[in-house]
């Protein structure tokens, strides 16, 4: 757990001049060669596990419900839809496929901020890859500047953006999804200023819509309204140069307060990203982790347990407080399904939160004994999971970093293991492998496109 | 100048339960029928005015970019482009249309809330109109449900979130554009609620983007992101059902103050819409009318002038304080112009606010004698403009109302002149009487779309 930031409040003058200028230049001198090879390497991960993600959400009722909504509105045969057969224009691939992509909460995040990186932008990019050639190494920097940029500025806001309301993946993602169509676009560096601009005008998504199918179209709609304003300043449609600074720029109007200095830091932000063993969303895989140790530790079934007390930090109870879960979309958001189900099943991959999964009686039953309570001693990262047995046995795990956290990250391995996972069932076992293959080394593609049209079905 | 409303604070528990719903259930019991003749007869006057500025803007840069830019990704052949041959689906031609209607900033404007109230709605039912069959007694319906959810919408939050930097017209203007395309697809009562929240996540626009192409861009966006709200909810896709009143909401997070009683009053917002004589935002609209009474009366020409005094309300600073602009997009955002260019040109038309006119010497020469001043005791629609000749006579108007304002209306036959303008030179006048018959019966039509088809070159 970090100590919260000082914050520099709005009104700060020199630090904030030429923001929207100076992030532009930055987006547009960023070169393949010259990002460290860790950074490569994440890069590569991000992709794979999105990949995975997208291919996996293909068949997920949001998916198809937005497809037979908008399918005859579509342009035709420019990208692929991953996982699927349908072949749609670029503007409502990265619609679709991040849609399906972000469905499972099973996708990258960027714990700090609490951004999905990957939803918001590889779709947009993948897309255009599919439309004009684009190499494995400009796809990569593409990708790596997007992160970046949508990153920097959700670190600029945090924590106030986000105790807001807002949903960070869709207002934050807008602009890397921008930076990073821009980028391949080869935008100027006032065309830049322009996509980053139009990108600001365009947020998406609150926090109330968590729990159902528009939770997804969020960063879904971030690559499309991001692509959109890349393509926009590509043909010299203006707008602001000074979006984010200015008096009724993106930072004043959304944020209470902003930390400039995020926006030009030396590190890198790819680099805290993270990938889940678990399909919800991050702020409860602590409870899962220390459900499943005592689970695995003692072989405890639920008819052996008594109650199931959890001490967590206030964002479990503010972001996951559904009680009685009724979908699986809901059950995402219940720390009591969460720490129900990891017992019950010994597991929380996609299937353990699909509706049948919420609505199994033995985990129903269990939820009921799950007793959740905020305690400020708990940092955002940490939970303690205490289960009573039936004989008054207590056992207690204390969790302070979650398996697949950026301190206990999922190896290479694990990552091939979930997308498989994920895929299987969805394409040929062969398929899914030459698709973890060329994520592998997408870098060295002649053209990134082949990985969306290899990860559609034939 | 009203006198500001006492603003109920976001904790209402008992005036804000269930506002999305009773919302929903609102729009889905409107009827063509229950219309008041009045609100009917306005709802034309709104269309045809909103058709004159669609088929204007039609030729400009803003337009003519877009379309380069996004044309390649358009589905085919379902919408008609007003004032162009090109036909694109659905979603961008409500984008399109959106853009050139607004572009020149002549579109019409409820005040209260500074709503564009016909920009974000019409060119959505419109497209709708064209790919589907939709009776003109039912496109009026649309309309009507559409201009009154945003305002109403927008009332709530006024001022607050304008004052934040918002541009009202892209962000309230959403739900206009959900809720007229939702009606007109036949949503039920829950997917109502589904679309004002797919709306509620998609706001457009920020007050910074002033001054660009980007402004025209809000209300076009917001019309393609309200219709796409509509058809999603129309195909099962769930979100928010609480989407305006809940914590995380639309209301708590985009606005200060919630005034709930502005959704559920009796009176018909779509009465206090009104149409512009001058191609520029309202707020200057006093200083033009003073400036062009003082000419008229007393012959002036800029030679005989030595300077100008305005006095007027905070707000014209605000947005309209660009001192030197240096394009037509800029003359708009400028009161130092919009005073010379009335004076030297006796007019202050879409010709008048043209890069040719914000350019020419002796407006801008006399620009610069151009003095405006805050004064406390000048009201939103009021200014007082003095001119001081060079014989040191002075000459003073007050203005309490200007023309076109809804306390001095545009009659019918003014509009017509005014759409006949906009339109000469882009479609033939034979084309264009026509046009305007359509408008003035269209509650009449079998066929709502044919104003569409009869708006755009043969």
């Amino acid at each position: 757990m970090q100590p919260p930031k000082a914050k520099i409040v709005n009104s700060a003058p020199l630090a904030s001049r030429d923001a929207t200028r100076k992030l532009a230049r930055s987006i547009i001198a960023s070169r393949f060669e010259d990002l460290p090879e860790a950074v490569k390497h994440e890069a590569k991960r991000t992709l794979l596990n999105w990949v995975g993600c997208a291919i996996g959400g293909s068949g997920h009722e949001s998916v198809s419900n937005a497809i037979a909504a908008l399918l005859p509105f579509c342009g035709s045969g420019q990208a692929s839809l991953l996982g699927r057969r349908e072949r749609v224009d670029i503007l409502h691939a990265s619609l679709l496929n991040g849609i399906s992509s972000h469905v499972f909460d099973f996708d990258d995040t960027h714990a700090h901020t609490a951004i999905h990186p990957a939803a918001p932008v590889v779709p947009a990019i993948l897309a255009l890859a599919e439309h004009r050639p684009i190499s494995g190494r400009d796809f990569i920097d593409a990708l790596v500047v997007g992160i970046e940029t949508e990153c920097r500025i959700g670190k600029a806001v945090t924590p106030s953006h986000y105790e807001a309301g807002w949903h960070i993946t869709g207002t934050a993602g807008v602009f890397g999804s921008a930076a990073a169509a821009g980028k391949l676009l080869g935008l100027n560096e006032r065309q830049m200023c322009w996509a980053l601009a139009l990108a600001a005008a365009q947020p998406v998504g609150l926090q109330e819509m968590f729990g159902s199918m528009s939770k997804s179209f969020h960063p879904g709609q971030a690559a499309q309204n991001g692509l959109t304003a890349g393509l926009l300043a590509s043909k010299g449609f203006t707008s602001s140069e000074q979006a984010l600074e200015a008096r009724r720029g993106w930072f004043h109007v959304m944020s209470a307060t902003t930390d400039y200095a995020a926006l030009t830091d030396k590190s890198w932000e790819i680099l805290n990203n993270s990938y889940k063993p678990f399909a919800c969303g991050l702020v409860v895989h602590p409870v899962i982790d220390g459900c499943l140790q005592l689970r695995n530790a003692h072989q405890l079934t639920p008819d052996s347990i008594d109650r199931i007390d959890v001490d967590v930090n206030s964002r479990v109870m503010m972001l996951t407080a559904i009680k009685e879960p009724t979908s699986g979309l809901e059950g995402k958001f219940s720390v009591y399904h969460a720490a129900a189900v990891a017992i019950v099943e010994g597991a929380a991959g996609e299937r353990q939160f699909s509706d049948e999964a919420v609505r199994a009686q033995a985990t129903a039953e269990l939820r009921r004994r799950v007793f959740p309570s905020v305690d400020s001693e708990i940092g955002k990262v940490q939970a303690r999971v205490t289960i009573t047995l039936k004989n008054a046995k207590r056992l207690v795990a204390f969790v302070e970093h979650a398996v697949g956290s950026v301190k206990k990250p999922l190896s290479d391995a694990a990552i091939e293991q979930k997308v498989f996972g994920l895929a299987d069932g969805i394409l040929p076992s062969d398929q899914i492998r030459h698709v973890i293959d060329l994520c592998g080394r997408a870098d060295q593609l002649d053209d990134a496109g082949e990985i969306a049209r290899r990860s559609a079905k034939a």
